[in-house]
């Protein structure tokens, strides 16, 4: 009984998610659902995302959060259109949330539209919001075993963030296994290897995100 | 229509919670449910609290994963009994499983019962699984703000384990919001602060877990 239930809640989440995605097709927005741990580094990202391309690119973001509007908060600084869902205890977001607040951007003059998914490895990999793509978000001191423990996301994402390598040496993370499993998973995965708080490995990250980008030409149109 | 549905599974949850909690008091057995983000430490809390109290108590593990044994693989060196539950997906554990597994266990010759619930720090905080009482673990590079950003699990804690604290001046932790906030949200929570790789703190820990225990006479009764 409860997996014809969780069956029709896929499958309506589907049916909508399909409809986001033509949306943003038509629009030529970029969504990229970032899914992590609680606390990997996902706003921490954001901030330096958009302290680098918030010049270039129109960056919009959607916060999911159970409860506080605190990563919000911390974006507010950077001028971008900022929505915050909060999914009051709900684990992850859905695509019936995406779409009732997608008419609140300005998708003509959007190109690149970060969703912020409730922290939490588990739940937000298996409802598709109609993103474009998926980006796994994991940091060292949650050890190497997050690949084969939480295969899903892994499996999905269009590209690995591996955050706070500052941090490995004093941890236990074993790189080597880490590799081997995502590759065991995933071997067509992007790796970026970072740290958002000493800036390592962040230019190949902005040159990436940058050339997903289906509007390069907005800020030469815009002159 | 999925507020109802959601209902009715926590209602068949509830029931259950229920009969597992009383055979569990008739036996004198605490069950503990650890739950935390993935990687924050919970297995490695365990394999310490098995070094130090496996020889005082008898303890026994449920291992709640996704996909794989390796907690359980990792705790098998102490040699005490051990249920591996895969959810296949599943985002926590509940009442029922735990239910199908408690007759594994030789529950007249056990004192503790460990539960490590799947690694997410939303979900496994809805359902009762008939547990003694939750502990949470939350570790240092994950940010201060856990408390304030997932609010449920830290309000039904009895106890909450702050880890990995030898890394948290390499970290932007702020020690002082973090307490304020858990204050803020259960004043009466007993914290601890720990490494469980260089051992801090953990002394108050196995005293604190000790006295938890309903059959202290136990070594002495089997002598």
């Amino acid at each position: 009984m409860e997996i014809k239930i969780m069956k029709n809640i896929l499958d309506r989440n589907q049916n909508k998610a399909d409809e986001v995605r033509s949306i943003l097709a038509s629009k030529k927005v970029i969504m990229v659902n970032m899914i992590s741990s609680p606390g990997a580094g996902k706003t921490t990202l954001l901030e330096r995302t958009c302290e680098e391309l918030a010049g270039r690119f129109r960056i919009g973001v959607i916060e999911g959060d159970i409860t506080t509007d605190r990563d919000a908060q911390r974006l507010k600084k950077y001028n971008i259109p900022i929505v915050v869902i909060n999914t009051e205890g709900g684990c992850h977001l859905d695509s019936h949330s995406i779409s009732k607040v997608l008419g609140l951007f300005d998708l003509d003059n959007l190109d690149l539209l970060f969703v912020e998914n409730v922290g939490n490895l588990v739940c937000p990999s298996q409802f598709d919001l109609g993103e474009t793509f998926k980006l796994a978000l994991v940091s060292t001191p949650e050890g190497d075993d997050k690949p084969a423990k939480y295969p899903m996301l892994f499996r999905e994402a269009k590209a690995v963030l591996l955050n706070k390598i500052d941090l490995m040496h004093y941890t236990n993370f074993n790189y080597d296994n880490f590799i081997s499993d995502l590759n065991k998973i995933n071997s067509q995965v992007v790796l970026f290897e970072i740290s958002c708080t000493r800036g390592d490995g962040l230019k190949n990250w902005y040159n990436w995100i940058s050339d997903q980008n289906l509007k390069p030409n907005f800020i030469s149109n815009r002159l």
